[in-house]
């Protein structure tokens, strides 16, 4: 297991000698650039600690989606293989300047979507690890590096960290820029983080957010509110029900029981019941994906078509189909979704809600259904997975902490002491992936 | 004329010997609530000049697509004849709070599109007034209110302030809150003013701009970014090379001629020529109304279609047919269009172009071509339109001021001196319509 040290030489060393040893089974990877990330660790171990940058020690694996210099990109797809971008995304840009090293890139599902990948889930190789950040999930989960970076258009970051038992990181839009990713759905995509604890997302957090010139949403500041820690027995919290109604019983006794524990801790915990615009909610964000897909592929696609996927292909050729006035619509629907969800936080502090319909599906037929994870994306709210139980096949249930829009630092804040509580890495079978 | 004058019981008498010496001609009015204008204006003026307000003495037409409680508003659609809205929109309680007298509600082209209204030009009764916000200049032009509320989504302010020779200005995007006005294409519309000096401006923009809770887009305060006023001889002028080669040759020669005397008193004026995204943002603005105007229609076109007149009917069903991809791809182009704008004022501080394609068209079948008042819609930048010249047909023609996003009250300083520059109320025809 990668851990926290002070020698990126060291880390490097044990995030290749892991790679080796669990990848030809995982297959998390896409491309491992061992010679880069050896040189590129000797350089920031000898400027040493004091001036090697917050993520000093820090192994990444980065999603393929996401554009590197020194590396081959292909977003998942055979139209790209090969593919050599000038240069890094801003993302990769800022880690690396905050001392990271990348130390290859990891498998997403073409150009984001669901078409399965090769990657196995570390807990059992006959279950899928989730999409489409599937390698960088799988990637932290198995060991291999501290840290990932994945992106999330509906459910991509937040779902494969719960199917693999790892942490997953949405922020608030705007906070991270994109200029550099392959664009899924602009108005939806996020970059997020995966990583083994609360603890590790914070600095890349702090390394990450500000202005990316090339990405108009990133311009704003993200806002500095700081707010006093909340004591746990000051904390409110809302367990979103109507997605409770979606998840499978074992999901559904999870975020139950998390509530319970969390409750007898002394935060206030009461069910939480959107009105009609909620649902109309989840429509609304397959129109919007549908649409802004069919029209980021629109040369592409023409050009390409044999080129594409069974399942990515069906979602271009209904997002041709749809009009404008319907997708306008749809923008509404968001407009009066993200007015909803902004007035529960009148009432409470942190939504809590499955990461997951349920565990990971014993299939490599399917990536599974983000639809624990539309709410947060569609409101434009930051998110976070945290592992929280075993189910009875021993695979791993997430919960889903959702936070007022930029208020980021608190949901960490949240989700820190919600990981002492629920202690997950102290579970016996955890040892097998890990 | 109605004039500064402290008294409004005094601006009131006179707006209303106005409207009933002009307006049977001219038709601006649909509405005139000569009680309640009187006894507002007895109410302010007996808080007195200090206590009054800021639009203290301010008679106001409000376009007919603008809510007003107290009086009927349609839209300008037979759909919607007699309709009486609960409460006054956003913009014209502001304006009430400052202390304006709202005299009556002005005639709006339908649903703020393209069928010609009854109103008549003051400078002459056989050439259009423009539209949509068609009675708000014709009444301020002749002299029927000291100010007018229009709105615009390509050209609707500022093209028939060309026409009529007012002033007409549209501050940027989210100043001023929509609430209560009938939307036309929302990511396009804006709150505008008519006004004859630019000095009549200032105190409406600072009691209208600010947030309005019921509107989105106003969230934002707008920036205070205090500059210290530019002198004639620093100010940079760019003259919009592309909209000369689309105005007449009478226009052209105006623009030109603008441009001479501003460097004739020292300023820096140059040609600008922007690329060729230039070119696409004409087609995209077309796109993104017709698609939002379709989405907004959707129900009411549904039920009523044989109430829609033929010209919006035929926007509505265009944009019915656009693809939510077409439209997508032409927010990207609004993108680009943006940026390319936003980079002109690197080099310069204030944009030179006509105000509309020429003189006001002598037809009633027509309300003109919002061509010139494309570009500023679009890149979400202020713009005003002062009267400049008048024709060899004695018909006045505007030149068109574009500042940059937010900084509007640089744009208005620059506007007052172009006025002075200018001198278009000393020209000999002008009493005929004032």
């Amino acid at each position: 297991m990668t851990t926290v040290t002070a020698s990126p030489v060291a880390a490097v060393e044990e995030a290749l000698e892991r790679i080796d040893a669990r990848d030809p089974e995982i297959r998390a990877f896409v491309h491992v650039d061992a010679a880069g990330a050896r040189r590129h660790a000797a350089a920031i171990e000898r400027r040493g600690r004091e001036r090697g940058g917050p993520l000093f020690g820090y192994t990444i694996g980065v999603k393929d989606l996401i554009d590197t210099g020194d590396m081959p990109t292909s977003y998942g797809s055979p139209i790209f293989a090969g593919h050599r971008p000038d240069r890094d995304a801003h993302v990769v840009r800022r880690i690396r300047q905050a001392g990271a090293v990348v130390v290859g890139k990891t498998v997403t599902t073409e150009f984001a979507t669901f078409d399965p990948p090769p990657t196995r889930n570390p807990w059992d190789p006959a279950c899928t690890p989730g999409g489409s950040s599937s390698g960088s999930a799988a990637a932290v989960a198995a060991g291999m590096v501290r840290a990932a970076l994945g992106t999330q258009t509906a459910g991509s970051v937040l779902r494969p960290a719960s199917y693999c038992g790892a942490v997953g990181f949405m922020p608030s839009p705007g906070w991270i820029g994109r200029t550099g990713i392959f664009e899924c759905a602009r108005s939806l995509d996020r970059v997020g983080f995966l990583a083994r604890t609360v603890d590790d997302l914070v600095p890349l957090l702090a390394a990450t957010a500000g202005v990316d010139p090339g990405d108009p949403a990133s311009i704003r500041r993200p806002r500095a509110r700081p707010r006093p820690a909340l004591a746990p027995d000051r904390l409110r919290v809302g367990v979103l029900a109507p997605l409770l109604d979606r998840a499978t019983p074992a999901m559904a006794a999870t975020v139950r029981g998390t509530g319970e524990r969390l409750a007898a801790h002394g935060a206030d915990v009461r069910s939480t019941q959107p009105s009609e615009t909620f649902e109309a909610g989840f429509a609304a964000l397959h129109t919007l994906m549908r649409a802004e897909m069919a029209a980021v592929h629109e040369v592409l696609y023409r050009n390409h078509r044999g080129s594409y996927g069974p399942r990515i292909a069906s979602i271009i050729d209904a997002g041709r189909r749809i009009r404008a006035s319907e997708y306008i619509s749809a923008q509404e629907t968001r407009r009066r979704f993200r007015a909803e969800l902004d007035g529960l936080f009148d009432d409470v502090d942190v939504l809590l809600a499955p990461a997951a319909v349920g565990a990971a599906e014993r299939s490599h037929e399917t990536v599974g259904d983000p639809v624990m994870n539309i709410p947060a994306t569609l409101a434009g709210l930051p998110a976070l997975a945290l592992p929280a139980e075993l189910s009875d096949d021993g695979l791993p249930l997430g919960v889903q902490l959702i936070g007022r829009r930029d208020d980021d630092h608190r949901l960490l804040d949240v989700a820190r002491w919600l990981e002492d509580v629920v202690d997950f890495r102290s579970m016996p079978p955890l040892a097998r992936a890990g």
